[in-house]
């Protein structure tokens, strides 16, 4: 296997985007990496996507946008694994280039969930879990995370407003990314008087969705020359029971673990040398389930690293560190792609007033489902 | 890159299957096919699917499939390239064993259609065409191919009882196979008395939709000992225009003539050494179109093969040899992978009375859209 960089990123503002279309936001990301890898074509067009079938009446979204992104000819498809379709989408490119296959690979990840009535978004959201034996049974997605954040709470002893520090941190830091969706800061006391979504799940608690599309252009390592170069050092991904009744142990990611667990193997490192995680804080809950899952935190600790102040880009586990799906937005499937190109953003030191110093190894990890699909990336700085 | 082989095979029969679930579908064909292999296990889920979403309310076919097969773990995702997924999954898989990344692939195509009113199935299968460009100004997706078969009998002079012998052929080999959804033959005065669809596409120019999966496990060539192999020789893909009014010639699959071209490349071959093909024939026209385009016939000729009697199993281009999508059925995503573990019987000798004498190349090409994504496979007995 041949290694593989990333050579160029692009990303649309999350939004509701009223004036542009599925295939616009794509290709605007699309072009934006090739633009900033200084290429004008790839050998093919790997799609990230969740909901485009049901939301927007498009499939097929591969040739669709490689033929407005002007990069026709190659390899063109759609990757869906919910929301972690972003994520499986980088790995469906990365693999096609690390064999040989393709020279280059574009990778966008892209949603546009705005256009119909939020009723028909929840439903389209709920596809990601089990149709006949969790959806019809009526729980909707954010009522299935809810039963695994009153669980944790009552397993380990937390309050709500313990996991206040997730939601904290990645206002704070959305503010200084131009693409982020959401500006604001939240101050503590307003998290507890936020209104509730499904208890104990309240809406600071809650990632909003938007419309959004984020990019790369992947090419062997070998033929860079000079320069920062970003390596894709570890790349995995692990599945659980679709179901969460099915799981041995609820409260525990087991595919996030597994696929953390073969990236740190192939990168040759362990938790304690990431400088960066941009994790899938879907909801807070998941925050502290991945920071656990990942090494970061004992079972049933991870909300401890907030209260602790160490998940700012200054501490010891910087998580969400450009807004994360609280604070940049969640359009499901562009958010695997939009955490890989943050952690490109902070190895190249882009990052302002969020920047963690001297980063140089980061790691993404992109959620389908309610931990179904888990896919891991660590890039390195090299 | 390391050569693939495909150890293992499985199939559903396909019908409207009312009493079985796109999870039952998927499961049966995909533990069909590990047994046929003689293992448990496989290291991905590759699932090829264009419309769970809209039809079965299902996305995350990945992990759905993988955890009631049997084969957590892993990769698992699904990936949409309209009615070309089950051939994009088939490469996606390949690509993950050729780079060394997994051991093994398992590769499923599965649709269910009948669940729900064919109005909406019909809107669903649109989504495989351009929603803005095409779809939205009124054109369903028979329409867009009648709309191509009316322009070629005008260009080439053909009649529409020319291409009586694409549905006729197809017929008579489905009655030997039995997981075919149609079983009845077709005399020729019968084809001309077909009801219509969209004039000039009848109902015997048309293929049905169905239920139905197919799967086959993939395997790096060198684990295997003795005994007949069946190898990947080729495999690529590619894509032209989305929209049909953007290319500049509209009767020619510029997709399958490059991506037949490739294969045929890595296989070290021509279209004269191949000895069965497996096309795409959604519709009569495209049976002819797909021909011209691989070079097995002129531009405008394709349809004098089935006029010559060529195309039957012991002509000179045998295809549809188990029925094809007329008369086997076309479950839209599954449709790849019913070709590929086609082409593994012939290749296998399975086919009774529709065996082509002799078979040790065999082609199958799938297509996504009206030409926007072609998928062609080569496939050697070894």
């Amino acid at each position: 296997m041949r290694q593989v960089a990333i050579l160029g990123i692009g990303q649309t503002v999350i939004d509701e985007h009223w004036d542009k279309s599925i295939r616009d936001l794509a290709v605007e990301a699309a072009i934006a990496a090739l633009q900033d890898a200084g290429r004008e074509t790839a050998g093919g067009v790997f799609v990230g996507n969740m909901m485009s079938g049901i939301v927007n009446a498009q499939n097929n979204l591969g040739p669709l946008i490689a033929d407005w992104a002007g990069v026709r000819g190659g390899d063109a498809l759609k990757v869906d694994a919910a929301c972690g379709s972003g994520g499986a989408a980088l790995r469906s490119g990365l693999m096609a280039v690390a064999s040989g296959e393709l020279d280059s690979a574009l990778v966008i990840g892209v949603e546009k969930m705005t256009d119909r009535p939020m009723r028909e978004v929840t439903a389209a959201l709920a596809t990601a879990a089990d149709a006949d034996y969790e959806v019809d049974m009526g729980v909707s997605f954010v009522g299935l995370n809810a039963l695994i954040m009153r669980r944790y709470m009552h397993e380990y002893g937390w309050k709500h407003a313990d996991f206040a520090p997730f939601a904290i941190n990645a206002h704070a830091n959305a503010v200084h990314n131009p693409f982020a969706r959401l500006h604001h800061t939240n101050p503590l006391e307003d998290f507890e008087k936020s209104l509730m979504v499904a208890t104990p799940i309240n809406l600071l608690d809650a990632s909003p969705v938007g419309d959004g599309a984020a990019a790369a252009l992947l090419v062997p390592a070998e033929s860079l020359r000079g320069g920062t170069r970003v390596l894709v050092a570890g790349s995995a991904s692990a599945t659980d029971t679709i179901a969460i009744h099915d799981r041995p142990e609820g409260l525990f990611l087991s595919a996030g673990h597994k696929s953390a667990r073969e990236a740190y193997k192939q990168a040759g490192i362990g938790p304690g040398d990431i400088d960066l995680f941009e994790l899938h804080d879907a909801f807070t809950i998941i925050s502290a389930l991945s920071l656990e899952a990942c090494g970061f935190a004992d079972r049933g600790k991870g909300v401890q690293l907030g209260l602790d102040g160490e998940i700012g880009p200054t501490g010891r586990v910087p998580v969400a560190t450009r807004g994360g799906l609280k604070a940049r937005g969640h359009p499901v499937g562009a958010t695997g792609m939009y955490q890989v190109v943050e952690v490109v953003q902070q190895l190249r030191g882009e990052c302002g007033p969020t920047q963690v110093p001297e980063a140089r190894l980061g790691m993404a990890q992109n959620i389908g489902g309610s931990g179904a699909t888990i896919v891991t990336h660590i890039l390195k700085k090299a």
